[in-house]
């Protein structure tokens, strides 16, 4: 077996650096980093533009024999999808249906020039149209009039909702752009997927509950607002009598068939050509029967209705609808381009390619703007039409640009065709699509018993999202989330380490029979980061560890030290060789309240008086101070990753409060950084001083063995670490010693 | 010099584990946990009924002789202060001024009993009166009608504020003594100091413009949301024409007197008995010279008027407040526990005693609700108050009562004295206690050169604060402060490590000259936990240190190695002795597209080929595959204080995918209770084995020479590391070849 021999010398960070030269590196300073960003140059300046306008580079590597074909049936099967989920995602959006297929169109012409993921089908997103539709009928209710907003007048409810959604969406599209722009792409970090997975999955219940009067042909005013979702539920069930038959035997005939040919779609994937388009063959088959058996008249079912031919004229966006829905627009930029981003990143690890999260921000942000003009609504992207166009073989935005053109064809030339198409089959699409969103709650069980912060994460930004709406869910959700991350670090697991007997190594004392602790010395463990929201804990940890509170020990020996000092002054106490001799017997008098108390915080001053007073021995005239066995502390500190201000002062005193009261400190195997940190923070002073750093436990335990000999002695079982250390002067070169199996367990 | 000398085995976690039996600990479960907490027995009973009356516990030890006369002093000193603050900080609440009386009666008589602070001084806080005043002023505006609530019929305005501020109060409470009764007193932990002092200094910003008013004798609107101070800012300077002189002399007067003798008291206090009463004493005269010139009708002076004897009947709150209040409620719940908490905590650490976080809330919770039923509003406590009441000579809660005894005989009896005094008067005073809050502002440019993160959290919350208001601007504050912590850890400085020379040392490579790096081995440290937010991260930087994309050279050895596959079935390729003889001489055409992506991220499948492909050779059949120098990381995972879920899968992720690429990945310095969790959330499968853990950097580094022995050899200077090895059977399945002058580092 392979052995381990080291011969060094001890080395604490001051002797290291002696001996070891540390390479000054030049730091960059903010105003480095910021002027290296300004920096312009022909390269950069042409790399700039390449990257706002991403659609020349790819183009350019465009393989139109390979790649062309795959891209046209992709791009027609997508197209096909998005016409469907243009109408159907409307619905959530509570706006007329054609306005869907202009928000399939718009956003997806400018996407193709500046997005630089080469899968996603850009377009409606479920999520986005129900917060849409939240603020729609906030600003615009069912029943009842509208908000009073100048821009309404003379406007027919459908239109006022127009204005509302692309008001909207213009204001997520500046805001998205704005992110763009000054590079803060970086904040979806913060949506871990934990909270992706419990929001998209509140937003399916939302969505399945949305969805629910049209598939049961019930007339159910749009609710927003925190609890929401409770109140349409109770309205659906007080008019639950009034269902319309045919509406849910359509809606379920669909639901089914889609179900089991997705899922047929799905488990023979690899021998299937393209996905059998299940959703669009049965929309054509609802068409035409609605058509033929006139069912709007005959069963009262509610159908989409006149589609406008042609796209309607340019529009400006509302500024008092800007004030009035800052506070929406902000999350529903955030989570359209999250869910964008994640599964724009999926495609881009599968196919190798990279994309730039910041121009993504820019690329949403301008189709928005642009959309917003054209009375489309937010655009993000569907999973499942995403999914559709990337199976049937897309290998660049080519494909999404001919999807644009199909809905382009339906919006000018046969929309009319889709008239008769009842609503509750659109609602029916919208509900077999959300299986994969609901699957989502199978995560639960699985978080929990993996890792129980995180299960509460999701948990609770679900309940939050389903009962106080999506917004100000994900905002809870968010909280709920940082807090998490808090309290991983907040109630660390501290432990007294010891050493393992003829090794330089140390674990927790309680976990091996084998160890050696040395007396006097405690070696204590800091598992995490010190911060605000610890450093108390930490403090409390270390004082149940020795077992005493420094401070208070501090302040007992400083009394004792007022009364050696007035005894001697009345001549009560008198110095011999021996130590100090009380001369009066009755017991001194508490004084505690005479004197400031401040003064009892400070260093035990001992200058003035004759003899040195030994704490640690029986001290005169019935005085009495806790005594404390401890000589040297040793603090590791390889797993504080960062310390914050409230963390360097609680530490400092803690260290001050040991020192004064004559117990070495030792910090070991502390970051290079967190170092340097605290030497520019003025935490060293005359009585913490960098001396105390060292590199590893066992440096600093052999160095306290060097200065506490005894420390060794004192317990059994002590040779193997004593002959570790040799207390003579060598010079600094290194031995290394060549060993045989000196232990062999085997 | 002592030396550093340690011979052993060479230990991975599994190794160590084998030689040194771990000792099972039972942990506690979560339900051991529970049962215990409610587990029942006499004297947990009995200390149970003594924490929640801790009256009982400091009265048994009061010693009358020494601590009654300070007390009484105490108390009078404090009555005297907290009769003029009541009235002054009712004016903040917008509420008339004997209102404030009632504060500061009835909830010091519950503290007394309830409270574990000696020395704090219970009643009406500036910032809660504040808070407590922005939603008076909302539901009972000063011009126009109240909120549409049934309570309110038939009350004169004054008569519904009260009810309002009263009603807020009771819930206050409520929310306080459930936060005690279900200890969740570790809350208050999340507001750090940097926190309290940014959110504190904005309110006394808030003060100073809401008294502004009472100075200037002008009549302004009180305005509650966002903006309002910048809105009253407005109204005041178009009303500015209109100020009383008389009112400002008055105040200017005062401010300075009082001012100036506050200075004198602190720069002398250890001289005088007891501090110079000035704001009492300039109270009595202000009344005087007030009544005996007839202010109000001479020079139109707001006076405070009628003060009513006596106290008044208690009264229900009233639930629809609640729901109007409920959001303004929680923050005054944590803001007046929070600041009450932390002036406590600084007097018992003085002092040396303990206060229990949770018994507080309950008797904060207590009072407020036992307030409220008799018109008191919010108590919490004033720094200026207590410090007189501890600076006094106060030793425990008797002061307190004998302050309340002092306000009840100003209620009871002598009150109508106070009628003729200006509000003027009391806004003064209350700017001069300002002082102490405003003077925080000096600590943000110490911040800033300290710590840049806390020195933003710092101004964030004070701005917020102050544009937002004080309920928002604390919860935008926390935000901050949360994600602040999670900043610190989002971009951890990773380093690639090398040995130091002849030592057992790693530091960072680019840190020191005299440092040796196998050849072909990379150590890779992580200096801070594993997280959602910053996994990707972690993982950018592995690869910008490993120098290519795992994943990219696992895809195109899979591709090649179907390539060569393809060929052998064709009979284009040939295997010979010394490798694959290719007989065809056309360039193999690229098909990348014809197969499925999927298959290529899995392992290498080199069963079905007649002989061994070496990958750093040169294929045949001008097949090109990236090479990989490496064939050993040791990722360093000493600063990895926690994983959560995110982290665990793309830790998974990317070790799989560099074990696929036959490099050897090893772990070193893993805590204890990660390896734990790492085991019991499934980590490890075939690819990934729980050996690849080692107990030290140094234990790996020897393991991975001990199987690559050509490592140590190919660079100079490396016999002091290598002669630390001594091989006694090795079975290396994978070798990689010995190259040179592949890497420079220097």
């Amino acid at each position: 077996m392979a052995q381990y021999v080291v011969a060094r010398n001890i080395y604490s960070e001051d002797k290291f650096n002696e001996e070891h030269e540390k390479i000054y590196r030049q730091r960059k300073t903010i105003i480095n980093h910021v002027t290296d960003y300004f920096r312009c140059n022909r390269r950069r300046v042409r790399s700039a533009a390449l990257s706002l306008l991403p659609v020349i580079s790819w183009l350019k590597i465009y393989r139109v024999k390979e790649w062309l074909l795959s891209d046209i049936v992709s791009g027609v099967s997508t197209g096909l999808v998005a016409v469907l989920q243009g109408l159907a995602y409307c619905l959530l959006a509570s706006l007329p249906p054609w306005y869907g297929l202009f928000s399939a169109f718009f956003p997806v012409i400018i996407y193709f020039f500046l997005g630089t993921s080469r899968h996603i089908s850009v377009g409606p997103f479920p999520v986005l149209c129900l917060m849409i539709g939240s603020v729609v009928t906030r600003i615009v209710p069912d029943e009842g009039p509208p908000m009073n907003i100048t821009g309404f007048e003379g406007l027919s409810r459908d239109d006022q909702r127009v204005l509302v959604a692309s008001s909207l969406t213009f204001l997520t599209g500046i805001m998205q752009l704005a992110m763009g722009v000054f590079q803060v792409g970086f904040v979806v970090l913060y949506l871990s997927d934990t909270l992706v997975s419990g929001f998209t999955t509140a937003a399916a219940v939302h969505i399945l509950v949305s969805q629910l009067k049209f598939v049961l042909g019930l007339t159910v005013p749009g609710l927003s607002g925190p609890l929401s979702l409770v109140y349409t539920l109770e309205i659906i069930f007080t008019r639950i009598g009034s269902t319309n038959v045919c509406d849910v035997v359509i809606s379920l005939v669909i639901i089914v068939l889609v179900f089991v040919v997705k899922e047929l779609n799905d488990r023979y994937k690899s021998k299937l050509p393209v996905p059998i388009p299940i959703e669009v063959i049965m929309t054509v088959i609802a068409c035409g029967v609605s058509y033929a058996f006139d069912f709007t008249t005959k069963y009262g079912i509610e159908v989409v209705g006149v589609i406008p031919k042609g796209y309607e004229s340019p529009m400006a966006p509302n500024i008092e609808i800007f004030q009035e829905t800052a506070m929406e627009a902000f999350p529903m930029a955030i989570v359209g381009f999250a869910v964008a981003f994640s599964v724009a990143k999926v495609y881009s690890v599968k196919h190798d390619y990279t994309i730039d999260g910041n121009q993504e921000l820019i690329a949403f942000g301008v189709s928005n703007v642009f959309g917003a003009s054209f009375k489309a609504f937010a655009a993000s992207t569907a999973l499942s039409r995403s999914a559709v166009q990337e199976s049937t073989g897309g290998k660049t935005q080519v494909a999404g640009l001919l999807s644009a053109l199909i809905v382009m064809v339906v919006t000018l030339a046969i929309g009319f065709l889709l008239e008769p198409l009842p609503k509750s089959v659109l609602g029916a699409v919208v509900i077999v699509n959300l299986k994969g969103m609901l699957m989502q709650f199978r995560e639960v069980p699985y978080l929990w018993r993996r890792d129980k912060p995180d299960c509460v994460v999701w948990i609770g930004t679900c309940l939050a999202s389903i009962l106080l709406g999506l917004d100000l869910g994900l905002a809870v959700g968010l909280g709920i989330e940082l807090v998490s991350v808090v309290l991983r670090a907040q109630f660390p697991r501290c432990s007294v380490l010891a050493n393992i007997k003829g090794t330089d190594l140390y674990k927790d004392r309680k976990d091996y029979l084998d160890v050696f602790e040395p007396e006097g010395v405690k070696m204590f463990r800091i598992p995490s980061p010190l911060f605000f929201a610890n450093i108390d804990f930490f403090r409390n940890k270390l004082v149940e560890a020795l077992g005493f509170n420094p401070l208070r020990v501090l302040r007992k020996r400083n009394k004792a030290l007022r009364r050696i000092r007035r005894l001697l002054k009345r001549g009560e106490l008198h110095c011999t060789p021996k130590g100090y001799l009380n001369t009066s017997c009755e017991p001194f008098k508490d004084l505690e309240d005479e004197d400031s108390a401040e003064d009892l915080d400070l260093p035990t001053d001992l200058k003035d008086l004759p003899i040195r007073v030994d704490w640690s021995a029986e001290l005169p005239a019935h005085i009495s101070v806790p005594r404390v066995d401890l000589h040297s502390l040793v603090l590791d500190f390889a797993a504080v990753s960062f310390l914050d201000i409230s963390a360097l002062k609680g530490l400092k005193t803690t260290l001050k409060e040991l020192i004064r009261i004559e117990v070495e400190v030792y910090i070991v195997a502390c970051d290079p950084y967190i170092l340097e940190k605290l030497h520019s923070c003025c935490f060293f002073d005359d009585e913490v001083t960098p001396s105390i750093f060292f590199l590893t436990l066992h440096d600093a335990m052999l160095h306290v063995l060097e200065r506490h000999p005894e420390a060794a002695h004192s317990k059994t079982h002590v040779n193997k670490i004593v002959t570790t250390v040799t207390v003579h002067h060598t010079n600094n070169s290194v031995r290394s010693r060549d060993r045989n199996g000196v232990e062999t367990h085997f």
